[in-house]
């Protein structure tokens, strides 16, 4: 909520200035701290790749939209992919915190109730058009570009890792492998969850109580036997 | 296969001609017909937005590639969005034929076997690294992009459709709702499984027998109650 009610002010301000021309702008930023001035190029940073696509995005295009000289920018953001990993990595952490906010509002704290919480957290997260925009565009750049595939690994490296000791203390039965093999089911049936449950689609009649459903379904994935259904199939 | 042993053939012909100019290259392609030609243009933008991604697809750049002339792929597509709506519906029918080709090699003709051929056939599709590279930029441009959003909801509208008669006919028991309402976590599944299933992930030791585990979670998900195991964790 802070960083919109600031991303608006700040707009409204950028049209002021823009009557008032450029020398007049950089002034104004030039009183931002270093962090504010770096927060409002990764906002900017991130408005582009979510209105226009990475595709769009260039250190000349961001530096004239937050009203700084290219120099400064480069002096943060020394290239396009540093730019685009701190982007991706501010809404990373934005989400971490409301998910970690969720778990602690949660009354128990047992095994199962830490799973419900990062579950129900990630499907929030899901639900959040900027979020959901900037994924896309993050899995659209990994299969074009290494340096995007690092982020992406490195991020789905992270999170495995964390659903997968969630899963592990709720059955201790199960072994690391597979742990990590249902943590990996989840993930995906989490992410793919994202095209559905965000802009006008989340109406959807078959999308109702969606949070309960996927949150039973996640359940019913952790607590299954291997080969309980495939025999009647075959 | 048929496929890219054709762009094989083809890419070594046009370093040929580039030697020998523009003209031998028109007059050469003037002599396929226009079902070759236009399947050689889709194949030549498919290339495009798999390698470059979709904002680099442009009349001029396929039309070069292709060694046709402008209005002659003008002819063919009109606008950017008709040439991507055919590439996209091209690597759907492929697919469609591929699962087809699964459903009709299965011995057994159950409900049950019908859905697991479908299951199957949707998570090989995933495996396919040229229809990954192509969902993920139609993902990313549906989000920027009213006419890309319009193609992707009538693919999964027309998907929700298909794979909710199958469980129909499979449980009996199950009002229509129900039915689409698993059959859109059973798509997100799948969809969120191309992330993991193809490139060099797809060897990680968790994704073992990936096939059987998600075939079997899928007839967990058909064959769960509600609420069943939502009760402990709250």
């Amino acid at each position: 909520m802070e960083t919109s009610s600031k991303k608006t002010e700040k707009n409204t301000d950028s049209k002021n200035t823009k009557a008032s021309g450029k020398g007049t702008k950089y002034r104004q930023t030039k009183r931002l701290k270093a962090g504010e001035r770096k927060q409002m190029i990764l906002d900017e940073a991130r408005n582009i790749i979510l209105s226009e696509g990475f595709a769009q995005l260039s250190a000349r295009s961001v530096a004239e939209k937050s009203g700084i000289r290219l120099a400064t920018l480069q002096y943060y953001f020394s290239t396009k992919e540093e730019l685009f990993r701190a982007v991706f990595e501010d809404v990373v952490r934005q989400e971490r915190e409301r998910i970690e906010q969720l778990r602690d509002d949660t009354p128990l704290k047992t095994p199962a109730s830490n799973l419900k919480a990062r579950v129900v957290g990630h499907l929030r997260a899901d639900t959040h058009e900027e979020t959901a925009g900037l994924f896309y565009q993050l899995w659209a750049m990994a299969y074009l570009d290494d340096y995007a595939k690092s982020i992406m690994d490195e991020f789905y490296e992270r999170n495995l890792g964390v659903i997968s000791e969630l899963i592990s203390a709720y059955n201790e039965d199960l072994s690391e492998l597979e742990c990590r093999s249902k943590a990996v089911m989840i993930i995906a049936f989490l992410e793919g969850l994202t095209l559905f449950v965000h802009g006008d689609r989340k109406n959807a009649p078959e999308l109702e109580n969606i949070e309960d459903k996927v949150v039973n379904m996640i359940f019913n994935m952790v607590n299954a036997t291997e080969h309980q259904w495939v025999f009647d199939a075959d």
